[in-house]
C-alpha cells in the first residue's frame, strides 16, 4: 500500500529530526538526556507528527514543511507516556516491549525527563520555520490548550479518579477525548492552520479528527481484550486487571467493533470536501481499525 | 519601605489573576483543579511575576502590563515546587508551613498538577495581550528554554545526580544557574523584552538577573544553616542531612556572606544606567540578602 511507504519514509524523517532536537537541546545532565533519548526514540507510530503533516497535504500545502511541530508533537505524547507509566501512575514495567523510563532510569529521573520533553516541545515549535509570528501563536495555544489541564492532563486525571469505580459511558468518553482525542486534534488542526486551511477545511478535518480519535480509542480497547501481546508489546487484558471501564466493557465487543467502523465511517465522510491530496487520511483511519497492535 | 509596600500590592494582583486564570483553565477533573490551586495559591514571595513587572518598568514601561507573563513564570515556578518534593525525588513532607501537594493529593495527582501548571504557563502567556506576535514568540522561546532540559529541569537532574557526592563548586554553580538562576533571568529578561527594551538595558539587567540569581541561592544555603525553622517553614539544616553541597559547605559562613554581597554590588552597578525606574529592583535584591525566609 502506497500510503504505509508514505507513513514509514516520514517516520523516518521524524526520528531523524527527532535526533537532531535532542543533540541540539544540550542538556545540563548526561542522564537526563539519555533519559529523554531513550523514551523519544523507543519506536511507536508517530502518529501524531505523521498527522500533523498529512493536515497540511490535505488543505495544498507541503507535510514535510511542518516536521518542527510534529516532532513537538511526539516529544508531548512521549512525556505523557513516562509519567503515565511512573510507579505512582500505572506502574507499568514495560512499554512498547521495552522497560519503561522509571524502570531504566528511576523514578525521579523519569518525571524530570517527561518535564524536560514537555518543556523542549514548546521550544521546538517556537522554532517552525516558514509561517508568520501570528500563525504561530495560533498554532501554539492550541496545542498547549490541548495538552493541558482542560485536555490531555486533564483526562489522565480523570482516568486516575476512575480506577476501581463504575463509571459511566459520558465519564469514560471525556476520559478518552483528553487523554488521547484532544491531542489528536491538535495535532490535525495545527497541521492545518500551518498549512493555511480555509475555515471550511479546517472544519471538515476536526471532525475527521474527533472521529480518527474516537475510532483509535476503541481499537486500543478492543486490542486489549483480544490482542497478541508479543505484537502489542504490553500485556492485554491489563484494563480489566486494573478494573478500568472501557468500550469493551461498557458495552461489548461486538457493539465496540461496531462503533469504531461507524467512527471511521463519519471521519472519512468529513473529507468528501478533498480530492486525492486527503488520501493519506482516508487510509489511515481506516488501516488503523484493523491494526493488530 | 516603599518597594515593600510595591511588592505587597504587586503581589495581591498575581494572586487574584491566578485564580481568575485557575477558573478559566476549566480543568477536566475537580481533583486536579483543587490539587493545582492548592500549590498556587499556597503563599510565597510572588518574585518571577514581581521581577517580571519591576523590568518592564525599568526600561519605562507600564510592569503591570505584563501581569500575564508575570503569572505564567509563577506557575512554572510552582510546578518545580511540586515535582522537587514528589517522593521520587527530594521527599518533602511540608513547604512553607503546609504539607506539600503529595502528602494532600498524593504522589500520582501532584505529578499532574505539576505537568497541568507547566503546560497551563504556556497557555497563558501565549494570551498576553499589548504586544506584538513576534515579541511573544520571542518571550516564550526565551522562558521554554529557561525551563527546560538547559535551564531549571537540567539543575534539578544535576542536582539528583550530585546528591551524597563531593562536588566542585563549578557543578554546584551550574546547578544554581539551572535550579533558580535560569527563570529568574528569563522573568527579568521577559519584562524587559516585553516592555521593548534597548539592547543596552537588555544587557544590564542580564547581568543584574545573574547576581540576583546568585545572591538569592547563596542566602538560601546560608538560611538552610542559620535560618529560623519557624519563619522558613521547612526544617534547616536539611541541605547537610541530604549531603547536599551548598556555598556554605564548600566556603564557610563567613564567605559565602561575602559572596552574597559581591553579587549585590554587581547587581546593583550594572543598574546604573537606569534613573529612579529602577529604584525597585535595586531595594530588592539588596533587600533579599537580608531576608529572614
Amino acid at each position: 500500500m502506497e500510503f504505509k511507504k508514505i507513513w514509514q519514509e516520514r517516520s523516518a524523517l521524524v526520528e531523524a529530526q527527532l535526533v537532531k532536537e535532542l543533540n541540539e537541546a544540550n542538556p545540563l545532565d548526561k542522564t537526563l538526556c539519555e533519559s529523554m533519548k531513550y523514551s523519544l526514540m523507543a519506536g511507536g507510530k508517530r502518529l501524531r507528527p505523521i498527522l500533523v503533516m498529512a493536515a497540511a497535504d490535505a488543505v495544498g500545502a507541503k507535510g514535510t514543511d511542518y516536521l518542527t511541530t510534529g516532532c513537538a508533537m511526539e516529544m508531548i505524547h512521549t512525556y505523557s507516556l513516562i509519567h503515565d507509566d511512573l510507579p505512582a501512575m500505572d506502574d507499568d514495567d514495560y512499554r512498547r516491549g521495552k522497560l519503561t523510563n522509571h524502570k531504566v532510569y528511576g523514578a525521579g529521573m523519569a518525571t524530570l525527563a517527561g518535564d524536560a520533553l514537555l518543556t523542549l516541545a514548546f521550544e521546538v515549535m517556537l522554532r517552525q520555520q516558514g509561517v508568520s509570528s501570528d500563525t504561530l501563536v495560533r498554532v501554539v495555544r492550541e496545542i498547549s490548550t490541548a495538552a493541558g489541564p482542560d485536555g490531555m492532563v486533564g483526562g489522565q486525571a480523570l482516568d486516575m479518579e476512575s480506577e476501581d469505580k463504575q463509571i459511566s459511558m459520558e465519564t469514560m468518553k471525556n476520559i478518552h477525548l483528553g487523554k488521547t482525542g484532544a491531542l489528536f486534534r491538535a495535532a490535525i488542526r495545527s497541521g492545518a492552520i500551518l498549512g493555511s486551511a480555509s475555515e471550511e477545511a479546517l472544519a471538515a478535518l476536526t471532525v475527521y479528527a474527533d472521529n480518527f480519535g474516537l475510532a483509535f480509542q476503541i481499537t486500543d480497547d478492543i486490542l486489549d481484550v483480544i490482542g497478541d501481546e508479543s505484537v502489542i508489546g504490553k500485556p492485554v487484558g491489563s484494563d480489566e486487571k486494573n478494573h478500568k471501564s472501557t468500550y469493551v466493557t461498557l458495552t461489548s465487543l461486538e457493539e465496540a467493533q461496531k462503533l469504531a467502523q461507524d467512527a471511521v465511517d463519519t471521519a472519512i465522510d468529513a473529507l468528501k470536501i478533498f480530492g486525492g491530496e486527503a488520501d493519506f487520511l482516508r487510509e489511515l483511519v481506516a488501516y488503523l481499525v484493523k491494526r493488530n497492535k
